[in-house]
Formats: structure tokens, sequence, C-alpha cells
């Protein structure tokens, strides 16, 4: 089928529907960064290949909304004679939607896909302008899209405590008395990263995302109803959770539902589908706004999680390092790889790495120009060869069965020059002064960004994105609630809070650099008068010291960045053949004035 | 009449008004942090001096809530007989009222004297135990308090154009854009110090803060209705603030509330005091919550401002630095003054100042261990004699009439060891650090507090207040909506924003130090790609060499204390006589490694 006669298949079913208008986003009912590939309803109906964006589709107009990131791809995947385009911010769809209709035009979409929070601005906008927003019976897609692929089988995996460091039957337990102390009967658990983390189980369907897909509701008493296929489940789940689980097939959900009749349930408009929180409110229960209570435990690792992920940075640090060499060698031989090649072979490294589960998501391969392209992704570009005399960008990361990578570095392809080295160094400095930082209690991100990017700043750059996101164990390799940006964020950095360092700088048509570590906080050992926070560095390999002007260093930043190379060197080098050992010891050299 | 005799006096006044409890804040229908002697209404029935606290007053209780500033004090200023003390923050007192009354009490309160945003919530906490919060129909205090005094007469100054660079015309029709933005008809402008600013006009009755009381109401159209007593204006009032502007006495605010019916109205339910806001509502308009948007306009100061500002810094630099150096000549001689009459003699030289009007505020005057108070008065405490190998802190600031200063300098007193020094050293190079930023448009003194802070918190340290406040000219020396702290600001800092640089460190018992300066946010002229904002400082005034300890500061850091102290000598020296100039050419002499 074309596009074309998906659009067509489409708008038949929004007139049967009474539907002048129909929201198509690119989520599932998990609302999550990761579709499976039976979920890209999206990518199915319009070919884009993005990772966000929304269709308004109305019998007469088809206008796709994306942000800066894919304004070019969209004009790319999609038959121009069939959309429109608009960006997503600047003209935001149901404001667009409202000037579009007549009063007393219906629109209608799929609640599963949409937030709460969405779902009623956007019903509140529509509304003012006399317009009906109206959930769907069923989504109209799936109607349409008779080839759809079957849901993969499921293989879930049970975690045992000597990985996870703590019992599903004690986490449940842990988490009940927040959601008691919010004054709430249960708590939706939406997200599957959750829900996995609160049961200590994984699954297969998303290599990149470890998780099983399933909601479910967390009770006041520690008990759990997982709304998932049980199938799926293999015999051991219910000895491996404890007592307390139930397992409810997804579309019986609703029946659990009906038992919250008069409780309260704690909910996260913001991030859980609209649909269960309607339908819970349908069936008398009172919703209580708040976040997702698992976001905080899960994020503050505990010491076997951390065991876990040192390992695998350990680990993942070999198949960089061997990667860094060997590119160092094809350079000096001439052989300019391009991006694909390049990415291949650094995930060939990987995959000889022990527990090596699959990438933590799409590796960035970007030589010269491309760089300077945050989100680039050589497989939607054509992949381009390594540019002589720039620098190439290599952001990656694993997923392994005790942990999650996330890295990137940035290499030196011949001379790239000294105005390249000082931006590098700036971003250095930024990296440095954040992995170095100390701070009381009670500090969030917002308040260290700036560490991160003074340098650039009193230079006249910035770097358009930011500095840090959390990360999983074994998964999600962007989790919350922390994070270290310039937006406002209420959530103080906690000692076992895994977040990126990865201050960058782009110049647009030319180059782009990115210097980035995991590092976990944790207390000061030597605690001064008033106890303080830092971080300890999680990744192990070194950074180009070819792309350094040292005179821009501080005495106490070439310290750190040579008592780093110090400890990448004595970590790794036991784990190396030759020559990747000689390598590893150029390449942790003292740098000094 | 005894302070018994007083509270005998309102307890009678309660019964006949049928109240069961009686708010008592420290405060005035202004709401601001500076009273007028015949609005000290607390001070009056408890003897109690501290700029903030609350009495909840019952028939057989009186308890006075303060918060940690003032719980020594409180117990010595108050008859403790009478009175029961609570924190403020840790005994909210609507809580606390909610569980000493029971469910049909009736708790009254003066709604001049209270934001709508508390009344709204004490009214709600109340409530819920079964309680009602009424407002009296006058304030009980005014009905016993026999010899209140008379509110003195005012004295309005009208500031020309060629002080302010902006008519009040002007400044009505931009802001009124604003208020029409906003959807409303009019604003209410409570703060005397918009007020002020908005007509050009000082008063004064509070010599540290120079407005006229009052408060207005700005329409869409610019026109603006006056809230003050009309006998206290000039003759020359209507021609300096042009057409539009009406005067009411203040009892006369409803009449005008009366034509807004129908109309929305912007009022700040947070600053605004909830009688007016009430009576708005009762009279038919339609509140919009919102800032006061005079806020903005008056926190960015223009070109005139900023030359009056910089004209009032460098004379007042001229005083500081003479009390200074006569203070190392007292010093040198034996001559140990005590407290007191080190903030007179400062005064002293304050006074000799050209267009000087008043202190800023009350004089911190603190020797050795009394330093480590931050909002130490020698007035409340028997002033104490200073502490040779110590140091002694002074911070004080003037209103000149084109301008408002602020600073605190940290004085070596003898030896004061090493560890002194360090400490101080690492408050100075917060300092610098913030001194020196360079941060693009849309950065908040959120993101900026932790460069103050980063040398402390990585020896385990930290201080336990704002960073910055903003200041206005020839108006209050702590003004919004500008702030550089850890508390979370949705406010940029913009071009022309003033703000204060006030890392600090408190040792209990010991020391104390704090190193201010006022800085005005410009835009950087040598532009990079990104344009930057940056500070220029205002006040011209050394830090003490003697406290460093020059091995901890870096290259960048002596560079600016040496320029900045260049600039200090080149500005000052032509304004001084011997041998305030040979000291001045010691205290900016080079600091090097």
């Amino acid at each position: 089928m074309s596009v074309a006669d998906r659009l067509t298949h489409v708008r038949r079913e929004m007139a049967n529907a009474g539907l002048d208008a129909l929201f198509v986003p690119r989520a599932d009912e998990y609302l999550g960064e990761y579709l499976p590939a039976h979920n890209e309803r999206l990518r199915w109906l319009t070919g884009f290949t993005g990772s966000a964006g929304l269709l308004v589709l109305l019998p007469g107009r088809a206008v796709m909304f994306v942000d800066g990131r894919y304004t070019v791809q969209v004009r790319r995947e999609l038959p121009p004679a069939l959309f429109e385009y608009l960006h997503l911010h600047d003209d935001p769809p149901a404001q667009w939607l409202a000037a579009a209709l007549e009063a007393g035009a219906v629109a209608g979409c799929d609640t599963r896909m949409h937030s709460l929070s969405w779902f009623e601005k956007t019903a509140a906008e529509l509304g003012r302008a006399g317009i009906a927003l109206t959930a769907t019976s069923e989504n109209l897609i799936d109607r349409c899209w008779t080839d759809r692929p079957r849901p993969p089988v499921v293989e879930v995996t049970l975690l045992p405590d000597e990985k996870t460091g703590e019992s599903s039957a004690m986490k449940r337990a842990r988490i009940a008395r927040t959601v008691r102390e919010l004054g709430a009967d249960a708590a939706l658990v939406f997200a599957p990263d959750s829900v996995s983390w609160l049961l200590n189980i994984r699954g297969g369907v998303m290599p990149q995302l470890p998780v099983v897909l399933g909601s479910g509701l967390l009770f006041e008493n520690g008990d759990f109803t997982l709304f998932t296929d049980p199938d799926d489940l293999p015999g051991s789940f219910a000895g491996h959770v404890g007592e307390g689980v139930s397992v409810l097939p997804e579309q019986e959900a609703v029946t659990a539902f009906a038992a919250l009749a008069g409780k309260s349930v704690l909910a996260d408009p913001l991030t859980a589908n609209a649909w269960s929180q309607l339908a819970l409110a349908e069936a008398g229960a009172t919703l209580i706004a708040g976040d997702d209570p698992v976001l905080l435990p899960k994020a503050c690792k505990n010491s076997v999680e951390l065991a876990g992920t040192r390992a695998a940075h350990l680990r993942d640090a070999v198949a960089e390092v061997r990667f860094l060499a060997w590119l160092d060698r094809e350079v000096a031989a001439g052989r300019l790889h391009d991006e694909a090649v390049l990415a291949e072979r650094l995930l060939g490294y990987r995959r000889e790495v022990e527990d090596y589960h699959a990438l933590s998501f799409d590796t960035i391969s970007a030589a010269g120009p491309n760089a300077a392209l945050c989100h680039y992704n050589h497989l939607n570009a054509g992949a381009a060869p390594l540019v002589m005399d720039s620098v190439y960008l290599v952001d990656s990361g694993g997923q392994y069965t005790d942990g999650t990578t996330d890295i990137t570095r940035t290499v030196a392809i011949g001379d790239p020059g000294d105005e390249v080295r000082r931006l590098f160094t700036l971003v250095l400095k930024g990296h440095i002064a954040l992995a170095r930082a100390r701070f009381p209690a009670g500090t969030t991100g917002t308040q260290l960004d700036a560490l991160a990017r003074q340098f650039l700043w009193r230079e006249g750059f910035d770097f358009d994105h930011g500095t840090g996101h959390g990360v999983g164990v074994f998964l999600s390799v962007h989790e919350g609630p922390q994070r270290i940006s310039k937006a406002p964020s209420a959530v103080a950095l906690r000692p076992g809070m895994i977040v990126s360092n990865e201050p960058g700088y782009y110049r647009d048509g030319v180059f782009g650099m990115r210097c980035e570590n995991l590092q976990v906080v944790r207390e000061c050992d030597d605690a001064g008068e008033t106890p303080m926070l830092e971080f300890e560095t999680l990744s192990l390999v070194p950074f180009d010291r070819r792309l350094l002007l040292p005179e821009l260093l501080e005495r106490a930043e070439l310290d750190w960045l040579n008592a780093y190379h110090a400890r990448v060197r004595s970590a790794l080098s036991p784990l190396l053949e030759q020559p990747e050992r000689d390598w590893l010891d150029g390449a942790t050299a003292v740098v000094c004035h």
C-alpha cells in the first residue's frame, strides 16, 4: 500500500467515525522514547522515521508537526504532494487546528497515545474555538494497518537479588510507604522502566531499552497488579517477585480500576497516558497528580547496582579503547573510513564484551561537519567518510546485563588546527569543572549547569543542549528525574544518581565536538564543616590529548586530567593486548604546560 | 502604659469584636521591609524590635512567632510572663491556631496588614478546623494606641527627567502596554517604591527608603490614580507627572475601585495587601494574579540612572576609603574602638558626601565573633570593641539623590592567622568568579549562584544566605525581581539590572567575613558567536590584601583583582587628600604569587 493509499484508508475511517480531524503522534501507549516496530504507526502512515512528530490529518490536508531536529528530514521522507510541514513549537498543533476548523467540528485521538496533560490542554484549546476533542473507541491506524507486525514474543528475564541489590518485595514495601505519605491508596506505575525496575525483570522487545512493556498499580500495602500479557511471563515469575503481585492482560486493566472506586490514585498527568487516568476517574477513583513514586528510588542506585555499573563501564571502555586505537592506525595508514564502517567496527568490539546485550542507543558516528548536528545519524544521511584535518565525533553506549554506558569522544583526524583545539579545550575545561564539583545536599542540576559552560560563555560560545541526563542500570540510557541543564529543576542530586557530563560545541557546517563521561553522585569522604556531595567518574576512556591547548588549562585542571588518565591506564592496561596497550600508554601520557 | 496593660486593652477590643484570636504582624498596609514609626504596631504592643514577627493573641495566651534571626532577641525583649515563643517556619501560626482553638471559633485580622495569599491560605487552614477568619472593620491596635505618633508630614521631591532618564508619562505608556498584553484593564501598583519610580517622586518619611507611601492603579491607557494624601503633594506635582494622573486619599480608594466593576485588574497576591484585592473583587472587578508590571522596568536601569549610580558609588567609595584608612591608623595606634564608634565614624564620612540623603540600611559593624551573625546589629547587643588578631566586618551603604550603595568589607585587625586568610581567599575567589562571569541572555541568578560558592564547596564550606539581591536607584537597597541565590528563579538577568555580589563565610562564635560589591548587568562589547552579558562592578573600594593567601589565586583571579585595584586607585586618588591617598596606594598595590 502506498502512503497515498494509507492516507485514503485512514480518512475513510475518520469519516465513518464522524471526525473532522485526527491526531497521530509518534508514540505508543507507553509514551516512551523507544517504540517496538509494531507500534510505529506514524512511520507506517507517513514514512517519517524521526523520533518525535505529530500528524494532524484532515479530510483534505495532512499537516506534519516536527521540531528543529527534523525539519530537513521530514521534507526528504514524506511525499511533498501529500503533506504540509509546520514547526511543533512555533506553531502549536492545537492552536493551528483551532483556527483551521469551524466551530462544531469534532477532532479525534487515541487517548492511549497521549498524556493526560496533553489531552486536557488540547481539549481546552479546541474547546475555546467550539471544537470537540473525542477519544476514538479504537485506534484508527490499527484498523487500516492490515500487515501490522505481530508483537514479538517477549523473553522476560528475572534478575536475581545479587544483580539488583534489593528484592521486589522490599522495593514495593519501601515505595508503598511514599504512596501512603502522599495520601493515596494506590499509584499508577506507568513507565515500563519503572515497572521493570520495581519487579526486577527485563524484556527483550526493544534491544536498546530492555524493559517489559507493561504498566501497573502499586497499592498502599505494597501489592502490585501488573498489566501485561501473562503468557509472556515464565513460570518462575510468581516466586521471583514474591507475594502480592498479580498479573492481568492489559485489556483487562479496567477491572482492576473498578476496584478503586472511592479510592485515591496517584498518577502523573505529564507522563502517564490519558486513557488510563480517564478510565480510573470513570471507575470512580480520585486522581492525585504527582510524580511516579518509582522514579526517585530507581534513580538512586544501591551499592549492588553501582558495582555492576562500574564493572560494565570497565568492560565497555576496553571496546571503546580498542576502537580508538584501531581508528588511529587506520587514519595513519591513510584509510579514511566512512561513518557506517566506523560505527560497525565499534559495534563489533562491543559485541565481544562479556554480558553485552545491545547498544543503548543508535551510535552517533559523525565526521567533519556532520558532527555539528547534535542528533546526527549516518543511517539517514548516507555515511560520509572521515575528513582529514578535522575531528570525528562518536557518541555511543552499550546495554550490559549489569549496567548501561554512554560515552562521547572527539578524535583528531590529522591536524584540525588551533581554533578546533581552543574550542575543545574550553569544552573539556567545562567537563572538568563539573567532574570536580562538590556541592551540598539539596543542590539541583540547574545550579551546576553553568560550571560546564562558564569557559565557553566567557569566549562568547555556548551549546544548545542539556549538560547531563540521568542513566539507568540495564535500563533506559535517558532517565529522570535528575538532569543538569539550564532549565529549572526542583530535583536535587542525590547519592547514587548517575548523570552524564557532556558539554559540547557545534559550529554549523564546519565541525562539532562533545566530551561525555557518565558520573555518579556520592558523598565526600573527607567531609568538611558542611557535608558535601561529589561525582565519581564511571567512564574510563582517554580524552584526545592531540586536541588540547595545554596553556589554557589551569594547574588543577591538568592535575584532574592526568589523574583521570592514570586511572584509565591502570584500570585498562591489564585488560588489553598489544598494540592497544601501547596506544593507551601514549593516549594517557602526562599533559603539562 | 505597660505591655501588660496594652495586651489587656487589645483583648478587651477583641472581646467586643467577638474574636477568639487576633493576628498582629510586623507589617503595615504597604507590606514592605521598612515601617515608619507610627506603623510599628507590633513593637508598641509587645516591645519586639525585630524586622519580622507575628503575634497570635488569644484571650489567655500571647504567642510570638519569629524566625531563626530573632529567637534570642525575642526572649530578651518580651516579658516572659506574658508571652510564649514559637518558630515561624517550624510551627506555622495558622496550623498552630487551628489546633489551639475549638471549631466554631472566630479569628480576626486587619486585611491591610497581610497579603492576599497569606489571607487565603490562613483562611483555608483555619477553615479545615471549622474556624473562621474575619477581617476586622478597623485596626484593633489603633483603637488602643492612644499616643500613636502622627504620620509625619511627607516632603515629596519631584525628580526631573535629567535625574530619571524617562518621564512618568513615558514610563506609564510603556508599562500600560504590558498591562494590555496581559489582558487587563488596569493594574494595582501596590509597592511604594514602584509607585515612586513610576511617578518620578521620592518621599522622606523613612530615610533609608525614600519613597512616597502610597499605592495606585495604572490603567491600560497609561492613566494613573495615586492613593495618597493629596495635601502632601506640592502644587507642581500635576505638571511634573503629566496628564492622566489623579490623586485620591487612601480612604477613598474604594470609589476608584467601584469604577472597575466588570473590568480585569492585574494584582500580585503575594505582595499586595488582601484588603485592596478583596475590595476590588467586592466592587465587581475580576482579579488577574500576576507580578507587579512596574518591577521589571524599574529593575532594568536606563543610562541616566546608571550614570547617577556610578557617580554615587564613586563618592560613596571616598567615604568608605577614608574610614578604612582611619581604621588602620587607629588599630596601629592600639585604639580598638567599639562597633558603635566605628559605625558612627563611617556615618560621619558619608554625611560629608555630596547629595547624601541617609544610610540605605542599618550599618552592620561587627567585631570578632559578632561578624558570624549575618544580621548582627550592635545597637541590639551592646557595642563590642575590636578584637585583636581577628577580622572586622562592616556592611553599609548610602542613599544619595542619584543612587543607592551597599558594600561590605572585611578588615584584618592585627594578624588573624592563615585559617582566616584561607577562608577569605576562598570567599574572594567566589566573588571574582561571579564578577568575571559572562552568560547568555535568559540566564537566571539560580544558574550563576554556584560560581560564587564553588571554592567554598570544594573545601566543605558554604554560607547560609543568598549571593546577590537587586538594588534600586535612590530607592530600596533590596529590590526584585532578580536575585542570585540557590532558590529557583524564573527571572533572567537583563542589561541594567543591579545586583549585589556578596559571598561570605561565618564560623559560629569565632569570626565572619563577606566580600560585597554591587555590579550591573551589561552587554559584552566584544561579542563572540553568541551575544553574552557580563557585569560591570560599581563599588570602588579595595579588598584587604592582608587577608589573602595569594598562592590560592589562579593567574586570571590575580589579574582581575589587580585590574580592579588599579581602577579603584585611579578613580579615587584624585578625590583623596593625604594620608588617605598613601593608604590607598598601599591597599591597591599589586598582589602576586
